[in-house]
């Protein structure tokens, strides 16, 4: 077979391919990223490119206009590489990593809550789960001839009350020459049992003291984004924090898009590869930001909803989309982090937090530790807002979570213009009653070229009580501006002229738009009030609201029960815990009481399937409209709209 | 550099090295054996080859006659290679691995005692460590969502009665697929806790049920040997046993010597991998000629030395032959059999019998636990002859033992014309009290080319009782015979003139050679009298005797007793168990009770090194007689003698 050229800019990368070679495909192989949240299917439109130089089979698609396709705009997943080609991806094709790491600080959102390693010794939940011993052996002669093993043992038995070692292989085959190379004075690394009465084991030695070099990884690996923190298990410090994009987001945007890519031939194992590159990405930065030797990390700790877990752990994705929606495991054994490919000393364990359900995972199970929602006394809701919604209601007695499908307006899916919250994405706006003129605040500060989630959000509930759009998301036909129109038979209003856009066309946000988030937002406030329903309580029974997850960070409160997201309630009641996956890892890192709890606290979780139960749909329906049929919900609102 | 070709003659195999590489490293490197005791160190002499063609830089050596070197014999470790040459390795220098799996049945020797499953149960020893269960699991459905993995715990917890179970993640990626393929109807592999009270782990599963087919690997690691027994787990019949030589011969003969090579760079690594290798071949072939598919096999247990072991489990050997002779360790855990490269699945757990010192290691152990010996009321004295003789004393109450260096004379080291019991090698003998002719019985009843261990004990005793040699092992110089001669001014007798001989060359018996019999078996003798001094009893206390060891099935009793190797005692309370380094293997894969007593009798055997104890030495030269200098402790053989 021929082989073809391709020239990607601005990346201005060269790639090789079979003539006949499928662009998007080609793209994913070389690591050039291009938008598709339907994973390459045709179907989103999002994987726009130009074809500057060359011809290319195929391309078209009704998701590109006349005058794009003229432009030489083509759908990169339609697309076969026929001859050597140029091919530039447009900005609104690439993804934008700068954003993840600089965000500007959350405002009119609630208050932080983050717990640290005095408040767990302050609560006597603190058990440090690998500790570090220096120990001076004595050497041996004809007199003394301990095995070495023998020797390391002993000696924490009688210096320092340890019972029950076990060493670990790797460790034997380090310790000869570690301990004559360091005059038998060596550093221990020893791993607590997380159930009491089981073994502690020696899982590293090193030559000389290191005790004061002891840390651990905690990584949130988010179907978007994959955050990693750097912990000193001396002080509970953070000491590195970063993101990156999971590079699974080449394989589709949501879960189900990267479950049917598993199913592929070798996708589990793809999947499964660029997830731990990415893994390796965000701990080959922190390391390095903090300066430590990455021999020196002595756990990790990883949290993810259920279809990431198995796929990092290279367990079938399968049946999670398939009725019953039955997850292989819930719980996962410890396993060697080397095993997987994490680069780490082959010392390390990896800890993955348990999961309850299909679509109520390990970052939902670790936002309930990490928040200390499991040990209150107060009623709460627990919400992580993203494509899929869990909800968690309960306190220490009890626990009962739910996922429901919001789809993926929130994430810009769904939404024609919808984005991440990247550069360019409107995440503020406010309109002028008068002109109806609107203004948009971007991330970034640059030209707008999408709207962001918390965006939306804050677009509707301000048409709304501009009187824009009415309570079913219409907007009135009557008001005098260019900006509300109807093009190809939907209605829609121009937040930004192609001109002052980074795009060359109008960026609008339309009445489909509207009706899409009003489903979402819909099915949310719908499981909240089924889920408590279920355990005979109901939403003003509920004493405090926290909000997980990085979407949660940007949501305006106020705005948010405008559009009833949430249910109305004193600000002060509802507490941010920002990345709640990400602080149940870091949590776990530090204590193994939490590492045992968790156990516990899975198994505390009923799920509860919201499509089986019937009340369910009534109150979805009820919930279609802004912000509620059942206006006395709102009082707040209703008074604010009447004046 | 240049490339220059060797042919190897009879293999006919052609490889190229660089100008000037050392002709047996090639030859090791090429996987072609050449015999070299001292590991290629120019000292043993036995490296012979013939340059047929070509020549080549040194390889004289005064191991070499004038007319040796005119007939173009080389040593091959001397020889450096400087142009295209034709090598022939002669049968003496090659190794015969045909007689290793169809050995005549041993004569004259103790009684042979093997334990089996029934008698185990009999004992209330029988614990099964890898337990198979078929189950008919029930399907989820919309009511009952389990996870899969919940799904088989709470199946066996309800129904069969089982707590505690771990499922190991290849498990967890096993199942979803497995589960439903299959109908939910599927055979679980259940490892036991060898301490009560720990977790079961659920290591495998199969479709379909496979309950019947569960099977195990016994291995021993002998420096020469590596032995390999398929194991049926419900019956525990041995279904197939197969022996090969240890791969690592190549690098050296004794232990010592593979230590050196070890130490080198990649010497290590090197010798893992063919030990692994070697172990593998032994599988391949036990499999096979089994019938059962490998993936069927849930266990493995290996016993070896203490170098053997460390070699085999990667932990460098070096400071076992560097006093204090310490070991790594005497306790491994178990491991992951693929992670070592052994060719089982991935579920397989290969249990490694722990040692108790450097010279004392995991192979005497096993023969300690399959021997029952660690059961017994009655004293006794376990030994297992080989180039080191390991001694054990005691019975259920208290264990101690010893190693003695008892050199390789009883492996054909150190023995003009020794050689292993391969065929051609000299294993019976008699002499005619009149002629002094002899008459040689070889091992495949083929022309001599050496003398075995069992035939150099035979020939001594019948030499002695003939008058042929004094008490000192000097031989009478007034014999009329051709046969007893002088050669370089060494005394020897002629087993075999050159024409009767495969090897082109006279094979004799020198004075030399017997007077490195008699250290070797004084050093054993003086070991078991100063090991049972050293707990305040005598050789006279010691009520039965058992001998180990692919040496000791062919050492005649009587002439072991009449040479002094063994005490005197009635031959009924001698009793010889074979391998029972293999056997010890083969009773840890049947039953728990042998691994969880086996960490109890390892703590209990009190180690003694012999060259720490004054008496040893006294002892030592008080045995340097024909059968000892205080005959009163052989009154049979001197009543014999006198007549």
């Amino acid at each position: 077979m021929s082989i073809r050229q391709i020239l990607f800019l601005p990346h201005n990368q060269k790639i090789s391919v079979q003539d006949g070679a499928n662009l998007i495909r080609s793209a994913m192989e070389a690591g050039i990223h291009i938008n598709a949240s339907c994973g390459g299917e045709g179907l989103c439109g999002k994987c726009r490119v130009i074809i500057e130089s060359g011809t290319i089979g195929d391309g078209i698609s009704e998701k590109l206009s006349k005058s794009d396709v003229e432009k030489g705009y083509r759908l990169a997943c339609r697309s076969a590489v026929t001859g050597d080609i140029t091919v530039r991806i447009p900005v609104e094709s690439s993804i934008d990593t700068g954003v993840l790491n600089a965000r500007s600080s959350p405002r009119r959102t609630a208050r932080i809550e983050e717990m640290n390693l005095d408040d767990l010794k302050d609560q006597g939940l603190f058990i440090p789960p690998v500790e570090k011993k220096y120990l001076e052996l004595p050497e041996p002669n004809s007199q003394d001839r301990l095995p070495d093993v023998t020797r390391l043992v002993s000696f924490l038995k009688l210096n320092h009350g340890e019972n029950r070692l076990v060493v670990r292989l790797p460790v034997i085959r380090k310790l000869p020459d570690v301990l004559r190379q360091s005059s038998f004075k060596i550093t221990a690394t020893i791993a607590r049992p997380v159930q009491k009465g089981r073994k502690s084991h020696i899982i590293n030695i090193e030559p000389g003291d290191t005790a004061d070099r002891n840390f651990a990884i905690a990584v949130d690996i988010g179907t978007t984004t994959v955050y990693g923190q750097l912990i000193d298990l001396r002080t509970g410090n953070v000491l590195a924090q970063q993101g990156e994009f999971n590079g699974q987001i080449s394989y589709g945007e949501d879960v189900i898009t990267r479950i049917m890519y598993a199913e592929k031939p070798g996708g589990l194992e793809k999947l499964q590869e660029v997830v731990v590159k990415t893994i390796n990405t965000v701990i080959a930065k922190i390391v390095k930001r903090a300066g430590i030797d990455r021999e020196q990390v002595s756990s990790i700790t990883l949290a993810g909803n259920t279809t990431m877990t198995q796929l990092l752990l290279k367990v079938t994705p399968r049946y999670i989309r398939r009725s019953p929606y039955v997850p292989a495991s819930t719980l996962y054994p410890p396993i060697h982090a080397s095993s997987i490919g994490i680069a780490l000393g082959d010392h390390v364990t990896a800890l993955v937090y348990p999961a309850v359900s299909s679509y109520v995972g390990g970052d939902i199970v670790a936002g309930v530790m990490g928040s200390g929602m499991y040990r209150t006394d107060k009623l709460t809701l627990f919400m992580d807002i993203g494509t899929n919604a869990e909800i968690v209601v309960g306190n220490k007695e009890w626990l009962a979570c739910a996922a429901c499908s919001a789809g993926p307006a929130f994430e810009g899916g769904g939404i024609q213009f919808g984005m991440r919250a990247a550069k360019g994405a409107i995440e503020d706006f406010s309109i002028s009653p008068v002109t109806f003129e609107p203004m948009n605040i971007t991330v970034g500060n640059v030209r707008p070229k999408g709207i962001c989630g918390s965006g939306l959000i804050i677009m509707a509930a301000a048409l709304l009580e501009a009187g824009v759009i009415d309570n079913q998301g219409k907007f009135n036909r009557d008001l005098k501006t260019p900006r509300i129109r109807k093009t190809y038979g939907i209605w829609e209003y121009v937040l930004a002229w192609k001109e002052d856009t980074q795009i060359d066309r109008d960026v609008v946000l339309t009445e489909v738009d509207i009706e899409n988030l009003i489903r979402a937002k819909g099915a949310i406030y719908a499981g909240c009030q089924t889920l408590l329903e279920e355990v005979g309580m109901k939403l003003g029974d509920v004493e405090q609201i926290i909000l997980a997850g990085g979407f949660g960070s940007y949501i305006d409160l106020e705005k948010a029960m405008t559009i009833g997201l949430l249910p109305e309630t004193d600000p002060g009641r509802v507490t941010f815990i920002g990345n709640g996956s990400l602080m149940g890892a870091k949590m776990s890192s530090l204590t193994n009481r939490i590492r045992k709890d968790v156990v516990e606290v899975t198994r505390k979780m009923t799920n509860f399937e919201l499509s089986e139960v019937p009340s369910y749909m009534d109150h979805y329906v009820a919930a279609l409209f802004l912000p509620h049929t059942d206006v006395k919900q709102f009082p707040k609102l209703m008074r604010r709209l009447h004046r």
